[in-house]
């Protein structure tokens, strides 16, 4: 079979093996199926997630579980919203217990090092809660020695790198960086082939008031659905993040795991 | 009976008058029982939420729904952490269930203008899906008109305001101000013989990864559990910060309501 | 701080020290949102029960744990049902698990000895459910050391207490006591501000059949939403009342735990 | 095939036969398997629902759904409590759903004149909540002509019988009657093979105090299990009973279904 | 008392000697309220499963708890589907709940040796997740010895037994012997009152694609419910089919528990 | 873009316009992470979904929404059971919520014409359950001219195909062909680097009896973890399979969407 680190990939002896005799880190990548503007596709977040735990996964010795394709419901502030088309979201609930189900299974098969690789903002407290319950229930069921790294995989970005990609523009913060230029960058130097820069719009950036409504009023968000522009990306800038992202999570896995 | 905006305090006819005459918006806080450094009482966050609810309901006739007093999780990097002595927290579905239900019935006695004051930040997502979940079961039942407004009360500070308060030293963040100047300084203003000054340690200020780890670990916060600290905070500084937030939300629920 | 037996009051030090220095009873009172005709307040039933944990708390040296403000959906027998205006319902599972997760909290914070006071009648079985589940998933965590005392603060009344009050006249019994004689009087005593005396009707008392019906009909109950008439409530019948429940609570508490 | 009012025993097309054009009434037993003392068996609960419902839907005409067989947990002061051998307690919600999913369906059948039988003290509130739930649900799926009485069969006993059948001894009351006079009549005279009246024995009544514990205290029943002796229970004791309840039941529908 | 192996007549000392002293296996028959065509009962599959559970229990000691009345929501093309008149669907968490619940309780009355009854084919897959948790929950509660066995009772047919009773014609499969020969003679000959040979339609069999659909489309299933025709069934062709099913269940139960 | 069927790869323009314009089918693959033996990849059923969905959708105007790529609990007699390495079971009610939650926003993204493709067998009766709750709640939602059509890619196999394929030798069984010929024959063809025919190993089958034991007996399952052997699998059969399982799903498709 084909050389991988993907689990789905591997026979479910090779996979006992990473673990056991690699003492194989198993990453679990979880992202969204969201709009992201008319330029990037709607599998964004679930495909970026997976780029990162496989690339961390080859860096810190890991094997990366089948993602998780579906996220937390978007909202309007920093996912454009649960409303917009395309957009696919799944109840807290739900996440929850999917994320913790399989992290449960994962321990089972000997794992004892995991981590969580989030891709969208949105799921932040869900996976909280689902990495929470996992560990609750393994201590109902005796297992008090597993350990599970949860984080977004572009949680800190270097102030040198914002300031050579924003040069001199205002950056607009993590929340509205929602196919804006970080995104469209990760995504032409990862996945060039999924996006077409000529459809980026000229709209004006939204400015959220500071609170939610419910049911969400659609104007706040331009028509595309981008919260901010993605125009003047480039792959050099894309290679910088995503090496940045990837060095990060790779040396957040070493530092607890190795 | 007492003149009151707090809906606990009225007859049930009084305040049906209030929602048919005066067309009260029905504002629900919740908070959360969680330790705030050894200087502030554990009921911080629920008190503070409950306390804007009332100056914004005064401000804009309004009616305080009973205080949820117990909140999500809270989480290492916010709140120091589930595990301290104390922090009393709630499984993310009993809260969306707790406030669902809450909200449901408030439009069944003929609130159609409500909102949710969070005073915990942990509560953030936990609330959207609360709502989300109200306006869709609303539905089910046919009732299409019920808008909800949810903020952090202080989801939003003035740069010059922080400017006044920190003077030369950095702002951590709205993270990271868990019992820190901000809330000191509010609940000196607002609840003065809830605080101690005299109790607050020197204590280096925690540095965090750029991730969470489950289980917890304990080392990570300080002895204290504040996640940075409260000194130098005054009471004009708690008027400063309590006013521009009571305004804050009273200004937002004019905007939507008035 | 002020001295205080209220858990929210409290820093989480000194909570702690409660608990392991002076072996404190945490006690949870647990009330209702909920009609009581003209001329009570809504917050009755969760101010009645704070009001009695804090008195027994003082006495048997307790902690008072902040109030679980809303309870059970109310029953039209019981309660005036849950169609009324004010009257805020839980659906069983969300009392069941916001009890049983606060319960859990508190014996993660060391408690042993634990209390929930009940002040609205149709929390009863939830409670009973709430408690049970709480003990089961604290075995399944390895604690077995835990014990939870459960009661209505005013499950039980001295005939000599009922003759004096209703002096001649037929005491309705506990369930029909709705914003009768019993709760009118101890509101006068411990909140004489939130009675309003002249706004009790003269009604016909309700003849429920014995069954109930679902949905309700409304035309069982009076308009007042009272069950019984609080006509000729007096402070002096609520100091009776109010501290022969305070001995009643203080009394069981003791028994168990000191 | 037999002639039955058992909706087990029908054929799908007379059952819906007997709702088009007899505007049949369809009722639901639930009861509990729980022990009732040494001398009556498990299932004494929901065989004297399903009889009470049987007898009523003949006087009234009605269709009597299988029995649910299980109930809520048992409560040491009013079933002997849930740790006994042979008590099968479900859960809260468990039952709620049950008895929910079953009314839904019914009235999915055509039924809209539905009653819930109780034989078992525990189940009330909750199946105050199912009934809620089913016509909340109902109500979703745009059917809002559905009603449904609930009733403990015995909630009402004339004082007269009462006199007759304790004779100047003292009626414990409802919740005590458990395996007690009341129910050892009845099975006589309804099952008379299930009762072996010479495995009565002589106890010491319990004596409750005014509150729950968790876990239970053992010690508070008698070994037998009974919270009132059976002893001196007749047939024709029974045949009073159980005829004043099957009049009451069917009374109670008449008033409302015929 | 009556001579039985039913739970339900037996008093709880009884029924806890004969798992003490007689280390009785305790039998679970789970089966369904569902259409069966003109000529049989709704209640065939709970009275087959109860039926064949109290046979094997009277051939290897066992006891039989009592029967759960409702199944798993019908499937079109293994039991007409959920839309038809009289067929009573469960949800699947509901059902999956309900035999947890009593799985564990049986296991807390003492029992070891536990075996699940299916009588109704749509529970197959629940009936599995049910077991599963139940021995999940019991190890978190550190009981690790108990053992459930679960069948459908006619989960094997011998291929004699089918040449004999279909005699050339073709067994349509399990799937579709919904009302069908096999179904028909067991009830002729357990049940004969609840047969109506008469009321046999000439139909002709459904032909089903091999997808199911959402909405269900009725006009997949004749008029009568059936999914294969019982005529040609006989008491004797029952007799062969029940005793064998008795053995084989008997059989099962012995192998791995006696 | 790349010209793709895959939801992930569209923008949300693009994928609204094929629904709007094209009148696209949206076909949800739903897989497993399982064992397969030694020689097939643990996410054989996920990958061999997506590729038959992508096929169907490729061949009626489709769109593939992203794959759920975990499953319900493998089953010992179907799927090796849930206790092997590498399998990674969902509880049942995760698997409904989160199909139910996906196939829900499906629909609200204006898709009436909607397909699960199955390729897992133990989810056969979650998705049943999914598909039923999702088209409930979209009724109560006021939609109810959505229409989903759910199945098992190999639900139906020609006699031929079966006799040209097992040549003299007997099919086990859909059930039974869990890593044997049919699948290690269509892994080679659709992703022949995922096989390694050199590790399948000579084990002697299962013989499973006709019940299920929980918790299961490991030693019902060969090592390898394989219940039917792919020895002798060839690309040519795997040829024959997928195409007339392509054939079957688009053919279903078009009988019912076009």
């Amino acid at each position: 079979m084909i050389a991988s680190v993907m689990m789905s990939d591997l026979s479910w002896d090779e996979y006992q093996r990473r673990i056991a005799d690699e003492d194989a880190i198993v990453l679990l990548p979880v992202g969204a199926v969201e709009q992201h503007g008319y330029h990037l596709p709607l599998g964004t977040d679930w495909m970026m997630a997976t780029y990162m735990a496989r690339r961390a996964a080859e860096n810190v010795g890991g094997v990366v579980a089948a993602p998780i394709t579906y996220g937390y419901r978007s909202q309007i502030r920093t996912g454009g919203g649960p409303h917009r088309g395309g957009t696919t979201n799944l109840d807290g609930l739900t996440l929850i217990n999917l994320v913790k189900d399989v992290l449960k299974e994962l321990v089972r098969h000997g794992a004892r090092k995991l981590a969580v690789i989030d891709g969208h903002f949105e799921n932040r407290f869900y996976l909280d809660e689902a990495c929470f319950l996992a560990v609750r229930e393994l201590e109902y069921a005796g297992i008090t020695d597993a350990k599970i790294l949860k984080m977004i995989y572009a949680e800190d970005i270097k102030p040198e790198t914002l300031e050579t990609i924003y040069a001199g523009k205002t950056y607009p913060g993590l929340d509205l960086e929602h196919g804006g230029i970080l995104e469209t960058a990760m995504m032409l130097y990862c996945h060039p082939d999924h996006v077409d820069m000529s459809k980026i719009p000229d709209e004006d950036l939204p400015k959220f008031p500071p609170y939610d409504l419910f049911p969400v009023d659609p104007d706040w968000v331009p028509a595309s659905g981008g919260l901010s522009s993605g125009k003047g990306s480039t792959v050099e800038m894309g290679r910088l993040l995503v090496e940045e992202f990837v060095d990060l999570v790779s040396t957040s896995l070493s530092k607890e795991f190795r």
